[in-house]
């Protein structure tokens, strides 16, 4: 008895997570991969989708594009001939610094999901509250870049134990840094040693087609080809 | 009657307010001067105050520095022999992704007022919540990072318009990126045209020293010498 009135209680106090599988539910029934991408302010996000996403093959891919406002990065993204989707925090939700399932849930009606293959969720630029809330997606992906320092898996730890990706971005400005590359290696493995991390350049596409690989494959039963 | 009624309505609301004016009424009568330094994750707020304040002259300078958890900051910073005192957001604040009030004030006993002139807290690296919540300060500054790319002033408008000070840092790495910065400087002043704005390279020391000259200078009534 005990124990049954904690799991109602917890049911009661997590909508986040009720309504996360709500979501799930409508991209299982539609036949769509979801993938949650966050990171820093300017960590790279939007450029390494305008990136990987020119090179998306046949797969249809969507985007709901998360900012507290504007719609710059969607705009960006548009450009590539997808459909994006702007969900911005600040009107009716707070000014809020991340996404939540309900959020999410908002906008789906926009998302066409009948029409796409895969939705990409573009978190707000945060490295604490994105990593606190599930949409209902397959899968975590963060960007972290070399010009942040070595110490922010240390700093943050959730965001990076939360991510099933950890692509760490602008290695080309590597050479003009004070930055340690094996201890920031060795500080994501502390805190989160089942990721998988990945070296990118989104700026001039070194190592960014693994990214995309990963990112094409998520949700299939087998991975798409190099 | 209705004006009074909305009034009260917004005091019992507004606790954070509350508090930060009970912080400010302690600052004051120890005649202690209050700047709350914000910034994205890993725009440099620790490296600009190890080196700012190596050159603090005989102003007595303590530091409160916030993180969801850990101290490493606060380690490098007292490595300077300044009072450092760490005010971590995980354990009993819930992970929370900015110091508000009653943060602060929880830490004010640690802090020892009557040994300081000047109180810099450094908030968690996040350019959203932070810029919500007055601590009682006197005054709130920001840096960011060149790396950002110049769309960070539309994108978190609330931060940039709240702050007096708007850092530029990383100058260093100017030639080394596709940066804009008359766009930046452009889009600082479109949302916060009254933000006094500098230039700095917190690795190299380079215009570092009129940040310097303005915090040594907050809530004193003649500005420090440059």
């Amino acid at each position: 008895m005990h124990r049954t009135k904690i799991k109602v209680a917890e049911d009661a106090l997590d909508a986040n997570t009720t309504i996360a599988h709500a979501n799930r539910a409508d991209f299982d029934r539609e036949g769509v991969a979801v993938v949650n991408l966050m990171s820093a302010p300017g960590a790279g996000k939007t450029t390494l989708l305008e990136r990987v996403l020119a090179d998306r093959g046949e797969t249809r891919v969507g985007v709901l594009e998360g900012d507290v406002q504007g719609s710059m990065d969607a705009d960006r993204l548009s450009a590539l001939h997808i459909p994006v989707v702007q969900l911005n925090t600040d009107g009716g939700f707070g000014g809020e610094c991340h996404l939540d399932a309900n959020m999410v849930r908002s906008a789906l009606p926009d998302v066409q999901l009948g029409k796409i293959d895969l939705l990409v969720i573009e978190n707000v630029g945060n490295l604490v509250c994105p990593a606190e809330f599930r949409v209902g997606e397959d899968a975590k992906a963060m960007v972290c870049s070399v010009t942040e320092g070595e110490d922010k898996p240390l700093k943050y730890p959730l965001m990076f134990r939360t991510c099933d990706v950890v692509v760490v971005n602008k290695t080309d400005l590597l050479p003009h840094l004070d930055f340690d590359l094996d201890l920031l290696l060795h500080n994501i493995d502390r805190v989160n040693p089942e990721a998988t991390v990945m070296q990118t350049s989104a700026r001039t596409g070194d190592g960014t087609g693994a990214f995309r690989d990963w990112l094409l494959g998520v949700g299939r039963e087998v991975p798409v080809p190099a």
